[in-house]
């Protein structure tokens, strides 16, 4: 499980008084650096090799400007050519916004996807979300 | 069905020379406008009325800069408390991107979500996506 | 004089009920697409040649959503290396921003600031607010 | 002076490889949270009192994704109703953007600037740069 805190910013907050829905995504993309340091552990971006496929967001709970909230990414699933995490928004000790992004192993010279390097694989395997867990977390 | 055509900022690109997926959450919203206005036709925030509850995205193909996005609005379901639109971002004749929003109708006073209107619902119908149509567009 | 209108959208808003002052610089830079289309016709990422040096932003009067936003761009200076351009975002008939961004003419391979071509720099002068009409703008 | 470090996110950078220069007046509006914790400590929205007049910005070096920023943020001029923050961006070592940023102490139920209390003014005070300082930070 990977963890990032952060500070809600002013410019992140909507007209409702809230943070505004778009910001999760770009959280939730901002959380999945230690993914993207896996395949690319420089962030080197000449040799970027992931793509974003799917993303689905939970807006469950309003999130408020002025105190921090904790993203949790957890891998879930690992295929051949792609992954998919979960991640969660929390703050304040109660969930926010939970969501998914599946990833595909990416080749942008050729734009194909390819398959996962066992390397890379092994790393995402550890880092899995296992039966009960999930249960819990979901 | 709601149409929104728009052109690529320069901002929303990012490192990998094409749009940053973290823009199509926020178009897809922009693009919801006159949904909004079904609900608010002047769009007073003082009386919003309208929460998120869920977003899908799945990127189809990769969006760039220099050429006009159109962002096509359809509503899909209609519920007790909330509906659910399916929108999609066309560039040069091919689809993009697609995902879904569910919206719940809301009292931000109270904090609860309401039975939506008789008078709302009759126009979200009246913009519903039948048969055939959903087939060919999903 | 380039002019391009646009609406806040409500990802845009922030928490005090009004237009984020952060999303001005994103409409300037969006608005000075005729100003690189002038040094890049097809607006080229491979081949773009410019970089941005300076911007002052002034807030005239508060931005709200809902109602659309004109922004003008004038050329005011046209130096050997750089130019300045004089930019101001109306609502409602209005000046509610005002503000400058200076482009320096840029060699992305050298990292270095190159003489603006004559081609270019003569479009520019075309384009450029000249006498009393500055006073009257500012 | 107050300090602030950041990781610039992804959806940060632009089809140029760098940060994109509109990302500045965002993280600059960040750092400059603990200004506004000076006049409203529990950050509350309904209550907020200051307003935006004026950025500069000027973008001395181009930022990269994968090493963290440093925002440095000095009040340099108090003013009757006033006042004018320094606040600079620093990345491995370098100086990569400096800006300035005027507040004005606002009544908005009013819609009226109004005299800074003393008791805000003393703390600004406090975090002044002065003499020898100004001219090394410039």
């Amino acid at each position: 499980m990977f963890k990032r805190t952060l500070s809600p910013r002013f410019a992140e907050t909507d007209a409702l008084g809230h943070l505004s829905n778009t910001t999760l995504p770009i959280w939730f993309e901002d959380a999945r650096e230690p993914i993207f340091q896996i395949f690319n552990p420089e962030l080197n971006l000449a040799s970027w090799n992931l793509i974003l496929a799917r993303i689905e967001v939970d807006f469950v709970r309003q999130i408020y400007y002025g105190s921090e909230v904790v993203i949790r990414t957890y891998v879930i699933k690992v295929g051949n050519t792609s992954f998919t995490l979960l991640q969660e928004a929390w703050q304040k000790g109660e969930l926010a916004a939970r969501g998914t992004a599946t990833m595909v192993y990416f080749d942008y010279a050729s734009q194909h996807s390819a398959k996962i390097p066992e390397i890379y694989r092994e790393q995402l395997e550890e880092h899995k979300l296992e039966g009960e867990e999930v249960i819990h977390s979901n």
